[in-house]
């Protein structure tokens, strides 16, 4: 699946962490040009046996450190979770222990066929070095609110993430404007406007959340941060689930990316996001699996199977929101969301992020239609290789990260009887 | 997983096509009455590494022989996918294709844990052979109407496939109330009457469904139904979607068995079933993927987590509908519904039809609890083995069924370039 959205028979060259080439086999002579003598060394080549080649899914929404949270505390009202059982938790945890329990998160994406995540937590540094030493990409954003971090951690985060290595990168945000003073919020502006930046948090996700909005400043949260000028250079929401027509407007005046997090707005109550509103306004929507805490798994295609589902329940609409659609959001439009513009398609000089998909699988028959299976029957048993800039992370269900699964699993598992057991 | 939900550590002895043990160890001295001289001779020992043990998942409505319309028409609104595109197409299939493309859907069974389904199609007899031939166990269900099948063919299968071999029976159905005259419904119910036996139908699936009949009848599907006497031997809707209080206390005083599919009434725009309130009444749930043109995969972890997140979102309580409590229905209560009583759950005597779930999948971890961990976090990824009738028929990624996927394949292509391309 390439650039043009057309799925071919053809062939991708790698060479370190980019792509060479991608084409029906008719290798262009100047790609020679660069090697010496003109001659290829191959490290490997793979016969993919007729399965497919597609960009790998960005998530982009996630607080990959939350996996000690996991089936700890569910089927419980929103307020009863965050307050009595989450907050405590998370006061207990150091950066050590996030840094491990990124690690394990970075696991699951890659079963995911996840290429890059959205990250939003507490202690950006060890998560920074969780994913590099898992050969993982991730874009961090700001999480400052009342509690916790500061405008002034967030610009050192923008300063030294963005120059760390190859995989990390960081976008200035918030966690969410009623966690945060105004005080505090006009500071972020200032940031966004001091660097031009685009900004994101989380965005109307509870109907609770916009009346206490509303009460606060006569205002949407959208309506408020756009009056400060929060998005003059871009950016967006995560979840977006209650948006007005005005809220809308905004995000397609600005160029705002709606993140949706269906799994977790199902699973915490909140709500259907109207992602065919949208799609009708030209908002670009991206996928993200939010937290394990609230999903509580990290898997694009329970995701991407809801995104489309919940707008037809919404909308009682069979035709609502195409699976091509979807599959753009979980690919394309995420990367460009997090601000990976070289990560977005399969083309000649992107970032080798990519996945195959295997075919031969029972829910891949007969092959009607490609994108429609991948969307609508897809799971994680598909994910036969995960690469990460080139190098093959997750293949066949066997992990190649530099640590394995077994040796992060018994970290995890001394967390949690440190912290909950 | 055991008789009583508990989880333990132990073992579980299996002879022919049933359970001879299950417990922590302390192996009773009687269970070597019926082995000659005591001697066991193993055919094989399977160390589980601490992974679980469960019984299989049952599917408690499916139309296999659709897999050739997976994905061959979505996306449409219902209607027009219904009568433009499916019926054509069935139109042209065999009894030999509904054979291939059972099997197809019997590969796919395998990788999701389920061990038996609650099939309605066009063609029960090679329905059956497929089935039988795959090893897989299969309850059939009437599905006869105005255009094709009969009362009295309803009435041959029952007597004929409730003895064609262990694998397989059926149970008196109709496809549903808007599809058979009141004369055709009157002749299922006499049927029901005279072998004292339960009936299954699909009922109350879309808005239009429910009104149409309250305009031929005055009465809601299921009120008129029970007037007609059809539910006094016990029985079932399939999709139950829109339900009246006045319905769900039929479904309560019949001990009628409500099967959801919250995978199809989501992609078909349908709606929410109102599971938390079948449940407050002492309804018993139980879950089906439906078939693969309308869902489109066969997948029950899907189904599992779809269950409780749109009770969630439809009751606006994060706590609606525990995971114990759909594990349940995904295992129990589907084999009671299909009449499969000794197949219910892990027990001596019971039927072995067992599954085991790989722990080690980063979505598994940490265990802070396991059953939440299967329901929200569960993903075919997950299913290390499938065993029928105490033989395995998946095993890590590897197929032992009679025919290999690949001949399987071969033939459902052809069928699709026969039929469809």
């Amino acid at each position: 699946m390439c650039e043009d959205e057309e799925i071919f028979e053809g062939e991708v060259w790698i060479q370190g962490d980019r792509i060479l080439y991608v084409g029906k086999g008719e290798i262009p002579d100047d790609i020679y040009a660069d090697m010496p003598e003109k001659c290829i060394i191959w490290d490997r080549e793979i016969d993919c046996r007729k399965n497919l080649l597609m960009p790998g899914f960005k998530n982009a929404h996630t607080h990959s450190g939350m996996t000690l949270l996991r089936s700890y505390a569910d089927d419980l009202p929103l307020s009863e979770w965050l307050n009595n059982k989450i907050f405590p938790i998370e006061a207990k945890m150091t950066a050590g222990d996030i840094y491990e329990l990124s690690r394990l998160a970075v696991l699951e994406y890659l079963t995911s066929g996840i290429t890059a995540v959205f990250d939003m937590y507490l202690t950006p540094l060890s998560i920074a070095d969780a994913f590099d030493d898992m050969g993982m990409r991730c874009v961090q954003v700001g999480a400052v609110n009342n509690f916790s971090q500061s405008p002034e951690m967030v610009e050192e985060m923008y300063q030294t993430l963005n120059h760390k290595s190859p995989l990390q990168s960081y976008i200035i945000g918030f966690h969410a404007e009623y966690t945060c003073s105004k005080n505090l919020l006009e500071q972020i502006c200032a940031l966004a406007h001091k660097y031009k930046a685009p900004v994101f948090t989380h965005l109307a996700e509870t109907e609770n959340e916009v009346a206490g909005c509303v009460e606060r400043y006569g205002m949407t949260p959208l309506a408020f941060l756009d009056s400060l000028g929060m998005f003059d250079y871009g950016g967006g929401g995560y979840h977006c689930v209650h948006m007005t027509p005005k809220d809308i407007a905004i995000m397609q005046k600005r160029g705002l990316y709606a993140v949706t997090n269906p799994g977790s707005n199902t699973k915490l109550a909140s709500g259907i996001a109207p992602v065919s509103d949208f799609l009708k306004a030209g908002v670009k929507v991206a996928i993200g699996t939010d937290g394990p805490a609230s999903n509580n798994c990290l898997d694009m295609f329970r995701e991407m199977f809801l995104v489309t589902g919940l707008a037809k329940l919404r909308e009682k609409d069979a035709s609502a929101v195409d699976a091509m659609e979807v599959l753009k959001m979980a690919t394309v439009n995420g990367a460009l969301a997090m601000g990976l513009h070289e990560a977005d398609v399969l083309a000649a000089g992107k970032l080798a992020d990519i996945i195959m998909i295997d075919l031969s699988q029972p829910n891949m028959r007969p092959q009607n239609n490609i994108p429609k299976n991948l969307v609508y029957s897809g799971s994680k048993q598909n994910v036969a290789m995960t690469m990460v800039g080139g190098e093959i992370l997750y293949e066949k269900g066997i992990f190649y990260t530099k640590e394995s699964p077994e040796c992060i699993y018994k970290k995890t598992d001394n967390i949690l009887r440190k912290i909950i057991k």
